[in-house]
């Protein structure tokens, strides 16, 4: 009988803690794992699903990201900063041109100023050095420069009177903007830290530039050049290379003997050879047509260590375009008259 | 001793059952349902938490683009249109701008055509139409609109000989570009489809244009105003305007009893009135200063009707620039030694 009702005992102890753990079991994995398979998902399987999805939605956005910044650097420099600094991807590392542009004040000069910002706007790292030949700096330059969009350095220096051309004297008769491209370099020199690369480039504010021009120059080692039209009295001038592909002479009528017979806009030079040759400016004292020279002779750059650009210097990618002085009879008349137009709307 | 048999038998029968249940239900569920949560998260869990971090980082991404698309359509615009086409968004529903531009082959073309075009750049919803004066389609002109990256329609018609201005006769001695702006209309009304809005603006190749223009002319609904800087021999021409804020006269010296006494670069016109209006163009034979007021009277526009912008007509954001003839002199020289420079460059 004992036994009989030990058996009996350890059988209901068996049935009750088979009998619990299965119940346990079965509330504990809940619907989804006494599920049959082929009805539907469990939790996890709908939760890895779904993952999968957002991941591939992610990579599509990511996909799509990663064309936005590739257009938007190949062809909208400034644009593309602006997306870069919201995505938090720091702009590729690529040498700053400082683009340096003497200007002086006359009716022309808001309309150049603005026609400059509209193409400075496409050139990714790029850093405008507005240098006015004034005593102080204006409103006009300070307020334009404020609203441009542009990186830019507001400087002033007047050119000194004996340098100065009078108002009608012919534009070639003395040297202009050379104080003030030369602060210019003045400034990169004491404010771009050593670590930093760039191309200085010295930018007159009534030439054209294509953006090509400034793909071309950021790979200046020392001293790159190229084709400038309408300059010289010819529809170009240009440099002219040898065999090996290095700059040999100069195609120009005017003064070809020059050491290096260029102008202003055709040429770009390197930060790093600027601080290898730190006192190398433009000199005022130059005779026409040699200021180029004045500076580039001082960087100690030989012709044959000049990088040709633009296609083996043959595409015209700058022009010395220069702007006519407006017929000014009818407002000369009203201020004789005490009435110039109303001097409080900016022009 | 049946009973005893029958009663292990079942108790056995149920022990193989239970323990069989028991082992298929923790193999079904697997780990997860078996671990307790203070020790580590369900599959499911871990699934759930996965799938909400990449959703949250699908939402910071989706609002990054957003912050994109507002400042790219805020500032880049030609670069927001090329990211929109990316993301599949179509471009705010705002009236295009169609410039009509005429031009013509000189040694400075290219290089003022390359300077509109990084304008013209930063206008959203933007339609460029070229008009050459020529006989035939340039080179020159059509190898640089398809590269400009521009929207453009590319015309051409030649002035007929009686009205082209000679050589070295005054510019202001007939009316240049009439002919090409009006195929340039033409254009417009045969090829733009009615339900879509635009403005029309009258876009000379050498003047300069802010980028807040673009923006002001945008709303105009019959014909729009505005100052003008460097024109008419004076520092600007402006409409003038009442107490109504209505134009009322001009301020201009030089024959102020035009009918509307501007340039040609102060007024935009709504498509839906050149549609009302499908006849109105410009008056080849109108007498000097009187071809913009030739096809606004046939517009049946009077003063009052115009829409005065920048700022009550104060602000001065396009300006009559003019570009000097470049010298000559040396090209001349090579020309007659049948040395001229390098034709195959492009300047």
């Amino acid at each position: 009988m004992r036994r009989i009702l030990r058996n009996r005992i350890i059988f209901i102890a068996y049935f009750i803690v088979s009998t619990g753990s299965i119940i346990w079991l079965v509330s504990t994995c809940g619907p989804g794992c006494t599920t049959e398979h082929v009805g539907g998902d469990s939790m996890a399987d709908y939760y890895k699903h779904e993952l999968e999805r957002t991941r591939a939605n992610v990579r599509q956005t990511e996909k799509k990201i990663r064309t936005i910044t590739q257009t938007l650097n190949k062809q909208y420099a400034k644009a593309a900063d602006a997306v870069n600094e919201i995505l938090g991807i720091e702009s590729p590392q690529i040498p700053t041109i400082y683009a340096i542009t003497p200007t002086y004040t006359r009716p022309v000069q808001k309309a150049e100023l603005v026609r400059l910002t509209q193409t400075f706007l496409h050139v990714s790292n790029f850093h405008w050095i507005v240098v006015e030949d004034s005593e102080r700096k204006t409103q006009l330059v300070s307020r334009f420069l404020t609203n441009s969009g542009l990186p830019y350095t507001h400087l002033n220096v007047k050119t000194t009177d004996e340098y100065k051309l009078k108002e009608n004297e012919a534009s070639w008769r003395k040297p202009r903007g050379v104080d003030q491209r030369n602060i210019g370099v003045d400034w990169i020199l004491e404010n771009v830290p050593q670590a930093e690369e760039g191309v200085v480039y010295f930018a007159d504010d009534d030439n054209t530039y294509s953006l090509q021009i400034f793909d071309e120059m950021r790979t200046t080692q020392k001293v790159s050049v190229w084709p400038v039209g309408l300059v010289g009295g010819l529809r170009f001038e240009r440099p002219l290379l040898n065999d090996a592909g290095k700059v040999s002479s100069w195609y120009t009528v005017w003064e070809p003997n020059r050491p290096f017979a260029m102008d202003m806009a055709g040429f770009a030079v390197s930060l790093k050879l600027f601080r290898q040759q730190p006192h190398a400016r433009f000199d005022i004292t130059s005779r026409r047509g040699y200021v180029e020279s004045s500076l580039l002779v001082q960087l100690g750059i030989r012709k044959e260590d000049l990088e040709p650009l633009a296609e083996k210097c043959s595409k015209v990618l700058v022009w010395h375009t220069r702007t006519e002085k407006p017929k000014w009879k009818q407002e000369d008349k009203l201020i004789t008259l005490g009435k110039p137009s109303d001097p409080r709307i900016e022009v």
